[in-house]
């Protein structure tokens, strides 16, 4: 998290990897989006060192990732919760979660997504929001945005013809 | 990527951050991604100590993420390319990309997704590939696959009944 600094860079990507590309930052995202709440179950869920585990915690909610909530008055003892900023961390997630499932589970998939009112299993995809059509190919391309820099749409400009490679 | 092991925990995105779960690893994928292919390339590009990205770059190639191949004899030199599997990566990367332009980019998102035959943006969302319809509230959750040991059943069980928490 403090490791490396990307803030500087005109890169979203970067910049969010500052506040989770680690490991366990992000497992912790996860259990989060779980319902874990407790310092004490992030502990025994994860087997994270527990210096570790405050030093992501207040890193994650330094971050406005989680919220530090008290739960118990005398002695005031504190929860940890998702809040917008975390839950908007789902797509991440999930693409780690079609990631690992498809490389990492020899027997098949490990955790799937279904449908809760007939259990069928779903199969996540990413499409344009106004279409509905799959962003693979040659069709959809990088461009900069507003906020980009004067580098960064050189950059774009330079590599951005590259088709866009989206895998299924 | 060595520094925890998650590969024996039964959890596809624990699988999946062994391998990637470090701020370098997914940069230098995200400018494979852009075309880069050389170490110079990649030094140049990300700003990283030669000696870290030599370690990356062995270690996203004995990861299947990316392939070593030579482009130069006498003396060899090599270039490294991603595998269909470090192309597999493309909706991770666009979950960090859409999560850093909404929250670390307070002039505008930077990198945009655009349609290259008229250059309208693309708005990336998530839904099940069956129906088109958008993956989030309490009609998804997660569910064990075949490869869930156990102990995932029993977590899943007792945690599964969430609602599935997706942002937009």
């Amino acid at each position: 998290m403090r490791r490396t600094s990307h803030s500087r860079v005109n890169c979203p990507i970067a910049r969010s990897l500052e506040r989770i590309g680690d490991s366990w930052a992000l497992l912790i995202v996860r259990d989060a989006f779980f319902g874990l709440r407790r310092f004490e179950d992030f502990q025994e869920r994860l087997g994270i060192p527990p210096t570790t585990l405050a030093r992501r915690l207040r890193e994650l909610v330094a971050a406005g990732i989680l919220e530090r909530l008290p739960y118990q008055e005398r002695p005031v003892r504190y929860e940890y919760v998702l809040t917008r900023k975390g839950t908007d961390l789902h797509p991440v997630l999930l693409g780690l979660l079609a990631w690992g499932n498809r490389h990492y589970a020899p027997a098949g998939p490990i955790v799937e997504v279904a449908r809760t009112s007939t259990g069928e299993r779903v199969r996540p995809v990413t499409v344009d929001a106004a279409t509905g059509e799959r962003l693979r190919g040659p069709e959809f391309r990088f461009v900069p945005g507003p906020g980009a820099s004067g580098a960064t749409k050189a950059w774009l400009e330079e590599r951005g013809e590259r088709p866009f490679q989206s895998p299924r």
